[in-house]
């Protein structure tokens, strides 16, 4: 397969590092042809603004919708943000690697979400109909390829379980992994996560390596996480809300799972 | 009252322009100070790194924490970074408003949060013994004060409401509200959201903006959501988990709010 790996820490000497070398190691060792978008190294430019778009009338305030469409379409983006896409429409896997920061990605990453989700590429893709809603949240341009993520948190496993005080770790990241991942296509597999990293000795920095590379090694055949699809019947159009039926009375994340049975 | 506003928004000449200028026009009206960081004016640094830390040791690798604790603690932050600490220290409110991009804030402003919110200050405060974990989640620097959210987003209401394919807002915002705010203190308002700005006519932004002017003249007054304070008895210390008796059988983020039970 390819790997595209898109990487988020400012220091290669760090236990984020030491994992997404090893990461490239694994992959390869398998036969996969790997890429790494090291942001931090890259300089990568985080904030969207009127820049990205080559050819904007600069005498008209900037409506990003349309800025992002024409550019896409008339391939006058910003040539890093080209690149990026390129990248993802080589890659059969994706992997955003990456330290929790205020229970979210880095800002430079989510600015490389936010530059090279383009407009009629990531969203904005398909018609409107009675019957589907877009291209999204199980279609679109990434269907058929993987993605996985990798990150770190200072905070205790038990701090983010089903009752920790920092929120459950599945709910706080899905905004990444249903909002950014599933929204336009991606099969997303269960991340893998490093808790308490202030307090990991090496004992556990092999184990957790071990784990990684178990992971990796079944990238190809993991189940990736069943959200529903958009368009496949389970919500109302064009009010994408869950029908009355399925999970029935509840809200919260989980029902956006197929089988999802309320336990 | 003194009231900071940062504003992430690219384009002066847009419906978070006007949201932002309405806004400020209003509390000066009702006899508050009010100040502006407008981050993309400002040219808001987005990435923290190495540079934010100007005494550091660059022959050694960037441990972030510690390097955010000795720059916070001996006055060698950036400049920047201070003056918003200072903004802060200032503001009895802070209000935070941009659109909403990939179910969470732009990038500009999450680099602002990493880089504002420095060790000693908005985090790795306070004491960690049988009865405390830090002072955090109703504790912290910001303690009194109040924060509040005016967000945009494309999508519709029903897209984001309880069993919409977005996921539920109040969820969405979970790691902004709880994560971002009620961890160093504040007290966190409801939003103030507008929802499918792509249709925004005319009347409906007169009803936006009235029903706005509303929320801010009672910003003083408002009752703030009541999420549990982490060192009030309510969490297991120090694994963090909500008590057994408390929203027993449950989970999802809604456990966090004083007084829930379970509807």
């Amino acid at each position: 397969m390819n790997v595209l790996i898109v990487y988020a820490h400012p220091e290669p000497e760090s236990l984020n590092g030491a994992l997404r070398d090893f990461t490239v190691d694994r992959l390869r060792s398998a036969g996969h042809t790997v890429r790494v978008s090291d942001l931090y190294a890259m300089g990568w430019k985080a904030p969207l603004d009127a820049a990205d778009f080559l050819e904007r009338d600069a005498r008209e305030p900037l409506n990003i919708i349309a800025a992002s469409k024409h550019a896409f379409a008339s391939h006058t983006q910003s040539a890093d943000v080209e690149e990026e896409q390129r990248k993802l429409m080589w890659a059969d896997a994706l992997i955003l690697q990456f330290p929790l920061w205020w229970f979210s990605m880095p800002a430079i990453l989510k600015g490389w979400v936010e530059r090279v989700y383009a407009y009629g590429f990531a969203y904005g893709v398909g018609e409107h109909s009675s019957r589907r809603w877009g291209e999204r949240y199980g279609q679109g341009v990434f269907k058929g390829k993987r993605a996985m993520l990798i990150v770190t948190a200072g905070g205790w496993e038990t701090h983010y379980s089903a009752r920790g005080v920092n929120g459950r770790i599945e709910d706080l990241l899905f905004p990444i992994h249903h909002g950014i991942l599933f929204y336009p296509g991606f099969d997303v597999l269960p991340p893998f996560l490093i808790y308490h990293t202030s307090q990991l000795n090496e004992a556990r920095f092999q184990d957790e390596l071990s784990a990684l590379g178990a992971r990796l090694d079944r990238i190809g055949e993991t189940d990736p996480i069943p959200y529903r699809a958009q368009n496949g019947g389970d919500y109302e159009i064009p009010s994408l809300e869950l029908k009355a039926g399925l999970s029935a009375g509840r809200h919260g994340f989980d029902i956006h799972l197929a089988g999802d049975d309320g336990s």
